[in-house]
């Protein structure tokens, strides 16, 4: 299974595309798409769309996983974000993918076996489960890893990802 | 000039197509786009996406305008309008329009003369002003006209619309 997790923003959207494969979660993309806050909202809101199409074109996920925000610090940033998600989860559908959101809570849970850890301690379980030399900066693109991985260990597809993080959260 | 006004929403999203004429504005499409609160959300986003696009790619419209909303009851209905202005915005700039975002208290300020105008003054003025037989409903569909109205009279490509409007207005 090969899942493509979207942390979703208009500033910076985190992704990142995890497979399971025998030797456990690989990652095969992890970053983020920006846009220029100087650019008018309807065009970066354009341009984020065409680059996440792009995205899920090259990538070709068999299933997304986008975070599922209830609540914000303020309903700009809900707006925002809000924007973000609905481009994503619309892009993903047309491009036939299934699609899943999580809370952050869950997928904290998920990747450090702590619903309420704070983002360091994500960015270092990501680094740890999919074996990467240095955790994925900033964190809306280990963000969007986790999301990816919290997915497969729900799938029950990756049993190594629930192993390797319970493991990971012993050290 | 041909407008369509986008009222955005997840259950309801308004729209409202009107064009300046020599004989003054004229409604060629209002209504609504209804999605399903049964079907899944991600399913619902990509149905808006399509629904708007063939909306946009049927009209050609040389200007979109679409609600610009800061303050919400809540943040859940914030981060469903935000989706749904994403993709409204999103759409109409990968069709070529131009985009523009009013406020309702600029809406109801250009089509009625009061900033603070309700949904009945809002409809009222949208009937006269586009010489309909009734007034539409659902209020989405008036407000995303009352959107397309607020952009030709902002653009001052439609004289008529702010005569009107003034001599509704004293009625």
């Amino acid at each position: 299974m090969f899942v493509l997790g979207i942390d979703p923003g208009l500033s910076r959207c985190g992704y990142g595309a995890v497979r399971a494969t025998a030797a456990g979660p690989r990652a095969e993309a992890i970053g983020v798409i920006r846009t220029d806050p100087h650019t008018p909202l309807p065009n970066r809101l354009a341009e984020l769309q065409r680059e996440l199409r792009d995205l899920i074109g090259e990538l070709r996920p068999d299933a997304v996983a986008v975070e599922r925000v209830f609540f914000q610090v303020n309903v700009r940033t809900a707006m925002s974000v809000g924007q973000a998600s609905g481009l994503a989860m619309a892009e993903a559908i047309g491009a036939g993918c299934e699609v899943v959101q999580y809370s952050p809570n869950e997928v904290k849970l998920a990747v450090t076996g702590d619903g309420s850890a704070d983002k360091a301690q994500v960015q270092s379980m990501v680094r740890r489960l999919l074996a990467l030399r240095q955790e994925p900066r900033p964190a809306d693109a280990a963000d969007a890893a986790a999301l990816a991985l919290c997915h497969l260990a729900r799938s029950g597809l990756a049993r190594r990802v629930a192993v390797a993080a319970s493991t990971g959260a012993r050290r």
